[in-house]
């Protein structure tokens, strides 16, 4: 909730918007407010229009600390829990210069397709990737199906590197991962 | 139609069932008994599960010279003219060993997008792609929006050739284009 | 296919073109050329405006005893095997002379929701109805979980009648029914 | 916000969710709490199971005083702003005791398809209507073009009434409407 965004920021690197509050108002200025860096996830029949206009809410506060990211949309397909909208990468790309990422754990979910999909994401253009990890996925409280196992991260994170070299991008060796909240 | 397959094949090297017609069922016995290769496109609202059942009226006639082709869904997405939907790449892949092609020239209908969802969909494993190249789209009779100008195509040649090598796919060098023609 | 529909305009009253063939652009030529009546059904991700210009296929050979036919399009939602677009109907009345049918069998999967959803369209302003009858479903070749027993649609009848005089619209009594076929 | 729920209520008839809030979790055990009447919208994008799980947030605090509302899904269909989900009618109404109404505003967007839609709403077993009525729509703040004048508005009345009617529902005569207020 709003209030509650300046004790997550105390603890948090970044602050997630997720796919549900792409349009809870009251948040974005909230998160606008804080100054802090903000990853927002486009809703899930959100259009990427409307996930511009969303992320006009926390610019407008003046918080330029902002990335976007592509999670998936409903579609009648069912074979994949979401459908990654690849267009939306070169899309976003075109019409903003904020940080597009690209979320392949929720955009699938299913963890046999991540790897393929995070590949495709960087290739299009994505500035970057959120990717689920869990050490025991069978025991996890939430969206096991979709967690990789911290070795087929690393295989995941090795092909990535690949595609990336291929697109001239450059990425950093791996560091300690940062902390992050969702806050909602 | 049905009975003009054998005239086309005598002059196509490959019949293209395009996405109107994935259900057309005569049409698809028809190729299957022509033994053919053909090029099996997605329908623009067809399911992962329904792309291959079309594809067995093809094999079950014996014809195993058979790709299928994803080239964009319907979705409420109006950005782009199709979703580009790039998790059936991997999850075709499971489920078949036929091979898989993209067709990024209509999943995005935009030449600006074509690049960008082609070097994506290589890494997301597809086998192959087909993309809509004119030498002055402004004058195409059909689909100049989304096709590309030769050198655009060649730039678009080299960047995959980039993302296969990071897939650890071989290109072979170029060479004359062979022909295609739509079967409907 | 189109060199059948000769043979079938022989036997049956109607011509019905299903929603896979809406762009079937030879077999809609064809049924227009035969001056025969046509049922044309709408394809399952067409939109209303590619269900008018499929029409014209049909009434630009001359042939205007045409009707058209919501059956229902493909969303995300899964409670139903289609979703009824009811909006389609005073859409289509407002763009077209031609007689506006609802086919609530299709558009629900559903026998359940069938005469709920025939009173609807009517309410809606739908010209005409199509509903499935069979009087053994758990039998039916196909289809049969959406088909009504003879004495439920008895019941249809008797309620849609009910909801046509409140919209003003006259029903004639009951009659042998018509046969119709459908090509494809 | 969930905070100002009380507010609201001491002030409106009933709490009206819109559909982005539909997974607002906060904002539900809130207005659960608050033991006020409250319509509860289904999300744009919302399964009808994903909003029966929803309402199941607001009767698990103890506020059995709700109705749920069909209000448009997104689909491919552009010629209306939403496409309503008549079968979600009769679907919800086989699984809950839960009164289920109808917003052809929103699921319309177009003041010419409201009355249509109305009556079919009523038609399919709505318990009720949320109509958007302007006496200048030209100057409304927001949603102008799916408002209805005062004296579309009474024809809407008179035409779903003779439609109730036809399905055996009484509809009481008019008064003075309630205030509603929507909380956010």
């Amino acid at each position: 909730a709003p209030e509650q965004v300046g004790l997550v920021a105390s603890y948090a690197d970044m602050l997630q918007i997720g796919a549900r509050n792409m349009q809870n108002f009251p948040l974005l200025n909230a998160v606008g407010e804080s100054q802090h860096p903000v990853l927002l996830k486009r809703g899930l029949s959100a259009t990427t229009e409307e996930l511009l206009m969303a992320a006009e809410y926390i610019l407008a506060r003046g918080n330029r600390r902002l990335a976007i990211c592509e999670r998936g949309i409903r579609t009648f397909e069912t074979s994949t829990r979401n459908t990654t909208d690849i267009n939306a990468i070169p899309v976003l790309k075109s019409l903003t210069h904020l940080p597009v990422m690209l979320d392949p754990s929720h955009s699938t979910g299913n963890w046999q397709y991540v790897t393929a999909v995070a590949r495709a994401g960087v290739a299009a253009g994505a500035d970057g990737l959120i990717v689920e990890v869990h050490p025991n996925p069978e025991k996890a409280l939430s969206d096991g199906g979709q967690s990789l196992k911290p070795e087929k991260f690393a295989e995941l994170v090795r092909q990535v590197r690949g595609i990336s070299e291929a697109v001239g991008r450059y990425v950093p060796p791996s560091k300690v991962p940062h902390k992050a909240a969702e806050v909602a």
